[in-house]
């Protein structure tokens, strides 16, 4: 039986991580006994140039019909004037919505070896190993708002951040899950001295982890996670947050490894899951085939591990990225003298021999 | 004439640290021709111990009277479990509101001399010096919200953020007026590409800083800021956010230093301000006089700077801690071998002595 891979490249250097990225997966795949197909659909700036909307049904039609998705990037200053209904985010957001990609999986390791690269002192972060678990499909990315108008003079605009208690419970619940196969620690983060919501939520939260006697559930704010992730990062485990606090802490983790072009995300609900790289589309070096390929290398895998069940199949492409960066290969991005330049392709044609 | 300081101890080590920080207040307003009159007043856990409320009437009264507010720290595991309304933070929350102080200032400096606390590497944090403006009076904090209720079997809670344009033009003001004075630069922070709230804070942005010529004006995404203030923090100037975005970001760029207990910050609007170290009330040390009051002393060089005009008293203070850490004094939590551990009454004598 073949499973189908819905393949979106998306915009700037989408295109040639992905072209990157397909050999290895089909490889990996293979060994394991899969057999891949994909389907080609166009998103985000190059949906609207080819037909004036960021997500059009035949894309969305084909990715619902998928076993998963592997994303490119979308974007690009070529499409930020358009109609703000007409942005190439919206091809992401209706993606999220659409295909009910509730939890979104955000692996941060920081192995010795890129260590160095990080801002922090090398002490802080080598040995980092958090899974951030962000809620991907409520919150104020898709409650209700007013753009700005005008009541008795005076110019406004709001927007509603709303969780319902099984929205909560689901996502606390694939955090858990995550954590029985870690160190089974869970961080549940919210702004509960102020929000509403988050009072919800971490009453749910507490109660969802009940049912996981072997996860230890802990709670902090916002604003000291935000604190936490720079003093003392290998304190964490798992955490679980809400949409808006994960967009935000999901970045400022990522870079504490240095090197936003390694790191893979995985979205996932109850149907096709949706796989990319963390890092954006890249327009200034786009084409150039400086490109680093391993975050959509390691998304590839993540998409084996969730949404094909080949556990081995996943585990082989990270050691061979591992494998790659121990014999001292360095795209553009992490290149220092004393290791081996290579471009976009020749990194993932190393990753290839490996496998 | 005498200008009068309402001081709030609050909670845990509050009592100490204002203790530590009123005689240098009183002297450095002193040599600057200013008579300081003090009237101390409850709020957070110890009025809920007094008046069963945080925020008694009697101190908002004396606050609004004068000139400017000093507080330490309220809060504390002792009111975790009262009731929301009740908890130690309606007490910040009650007198930012009441005072209309819209305008919360958070300076992070790095000198050689903290730099070596970060956890960041030196050469990464060497040289930081952010202003985050932060609105203090608005959005999710202060907009309507619906506790959990369950509606046809589903239980859900929402909060609503709302911005009206003049709420972001006087605060975006503020950013402006501030980078007047230093680098020229201001970022202003949101989540346009979601949030109408934002989409009308990025307008009313850089509507208000056409009017200042010399302010060169930038937007970016929240959760891009998140990432570059750990990347490359020196490229920040002032910062100016919304309140829930700042709550977030404060804390985050205040553990760059890699020490909250050295960080002031005032809060201003059109009356009193209140001014506060960063740090909160550290129940687990309070009462031990080993607690760093240099956060008080500097939100105090912050009064005479922002309340009462006394621009050279405050930087005979802020010179004063300086000289100080110069030569070697530290309180416990930034001691080290080589250097003169000193409790927060001797820190503080010290830093009188040099003024
Ligand atoms: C593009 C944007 C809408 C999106 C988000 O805010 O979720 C992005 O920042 C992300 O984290 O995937
Ligand atoms: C105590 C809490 C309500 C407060 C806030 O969120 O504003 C605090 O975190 C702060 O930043 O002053």
């Amino acid at each position: 039986m073949q499973r189908r891979i819905v393949v979106i490249p998306g915009d700037g250097i989408g295109k040639e991580i992905i072209e990157a990225t397909l050999p290895i997966l089909t490889k990996a795949a293979k060994t394991h006994g899969l057999n891949l197909g994909y389907t080609t659909c166009l998103a985000g700036g190059a949906a609207i140039d080819a037909y004036g909307e960021p997500l059009p049904q035949a894309t969305l039609d084909a990715a619902r019909q998928a076993d998963a998705v592997l994303l490119g990037a979308v974007g690009g200053p070529k499409w930020d004037s358009v109609r703000p209904e007409l942005r190439p985010e919206k091809a992401i957001l209706g993606l999220r919505k659409e295909l009910g990609l509730f939890a979104n999986l955000r692996p941060v390791k920081v192995s010795p070896i890129i260590a160095p690269y990080s801002s922090l002192k090398p002490e802080v972060v080598t040995g980092v190993d958090i899974l951030i678990v962000r809620e991907l499909t409520g919150g104020v990315y898709f409650g209700q708002r007013q753009e700005a108008a005008e009541v008795d003079g005076i110019v406004s605009a709001w927007d509603m951040e709303v969780y319902s208690q099984p929205e909560v419970e689901r996502i606390v619940k694939v955090a858990c899950q995550a954590a029985q196969g870690r160190k089974g620690k869970v961080t549940s983060v919210d702004k509960a001295n102020v929000l509403a919501t988050s009072r919800l939520w971490r009453k749910t939260a507490t109660e969802t982890a009940a049912g996981f006697p072997e996860v230890a559930l802990s709670h902090m704010y916002v604003d000291n996670c935000a604190m936490q992730l720079v003093l003392a990062p290998k304190s964490f485990d798992v955490i679980v947050t809400s949409n808006l606090f994960g967009d935000i802490l999901t970045d400022e983790a990522a870079v504490l490894t240095g090197s936003i072009g390694m790191l893979p995300s995985a979205s996932l609900g109850q149907g096709t899951g949706l796989y990319e790289p963390i890092h954006g589309s890249a327009p200034d070096i786009a084409g150039q085939g400086i490109a680093n390929p391993v975050g959509t290398i390691l998304s590839a895998a993540m998409l084996l591990r969730y949404s094909l069940g080949a556990d081995a199949a996943a585990e082989a492409i990270e050691n061979a990225v591992q494998a790659v960066l121990e014999d001292g290969y360095r795209n553009a991005d992490l290149y220092r003298p004393g290791m081996t330049k290579v471009s976009t392709s020749e990194m993932a044609g190393l990753i290839l021999a490996k496998l």
